[in-house]
């Protein structure tokens, strides 16, 4: 006995993302109680070298998308990065639900030795699946929503960590 | 074919916490070189009402010494939550590195399907085993490492996404 690659990524990624959808309304609720133009929060970022928070968002999604796509062995769907606004990023999540709500556990059947390889700028990358899984998707899809988390609890927003981990 | 409970846990979580000592090394050296307290970016935090890195650092440290030990079975050490300065963080990811090491892929053999009960504070919690390291373990880890880089990505350490995700 042990876990499939499917048991231990879709599942738990959709949880997730609707925890991060979560987050993000309660993110637009409290620009709207203070009247501030939601633009502000989606535009912060917690160092004048990190991505602000649509960008975190967009990349936790795309790591669910381009990932489990690549395992499953599909062509993932094609998001334009054009999110500035709350309403806008709460798309982006719920395409990406729906679409890991897509991948079935057949299609990541033996993914786990699947040869993985692709290039970011300058840098390529080559993993056995389920190290890709392990070691790249699920460390990054984490870093990208705890600090999108980050970024509004940093401005005021009263999330917490059940928010995070989800009921 | 499919994963171990072993093989999705202790490799990547004793990577991850020698990642952390590197980003809490590069913590130290900053502090240093800009003639700053260390202890003033060990108790820094993002928000007056979230932990400071000192506690994201034992608490990270925490789900896998007990989260790792409840799955195996076994009585985890125990460790004074006194740290102060980033001499003894460093010990105490060394220490848990080191606890984790002992972990054998024997004794989490089945322990996808060990009852898991716990209780903190007034909360108490029941998981099935692989359910308590996808849906607890994991993405609590990842919480409070992201958190503890980005204490100090926001403190102006220049840490990057490299550092995170190791070599």
């Amino acid at each position: 006995m042990a876990m499939s690659m499917y048991q231990a990524s879709i599942p738990q990624f959709v949880k997730m993302l609707t925890n991060l959808s979560n987050i993000l309304k309660k993110g637009e609720a409290f620009a709207k109680e203070k009247n501030i133009d939601g633009a502000v929060l989606v535009n912060d970022r917690l160092a004048p070298d990190m991505f602000p928070l649509s960008k975190q968002v967009q990349i936790a999604c795309d790591q669910v998308k381009n990932g489990m796509a690549r395992l499953a062995g599909i062509e993932p769907p094609k998001f334009d990065d054009h999110e500035s606004t709350f309403e806008q990023l709460q798309e982006r999540v719920a395409k990406t639900i729906a679409f890991a709500k897509t991948i079935t556990p057949a299609q990541l059947e033996d993914s786990e030795t699947k040869e993985i390889k692709f290039s970011i700028k300058e840098w390529s990358f080559e993993f056995v699946g389920d190290q890709y899984l392990l070691t790249w998707i699920i460390p990054n899809f984490y870093f990208h929503i705890t600090t999108a988390y980050n970024i509004l609890r940093h401005n005021g927003v009263e999330v917490g960590k059940s928010d995070y981990l989800g009921g």
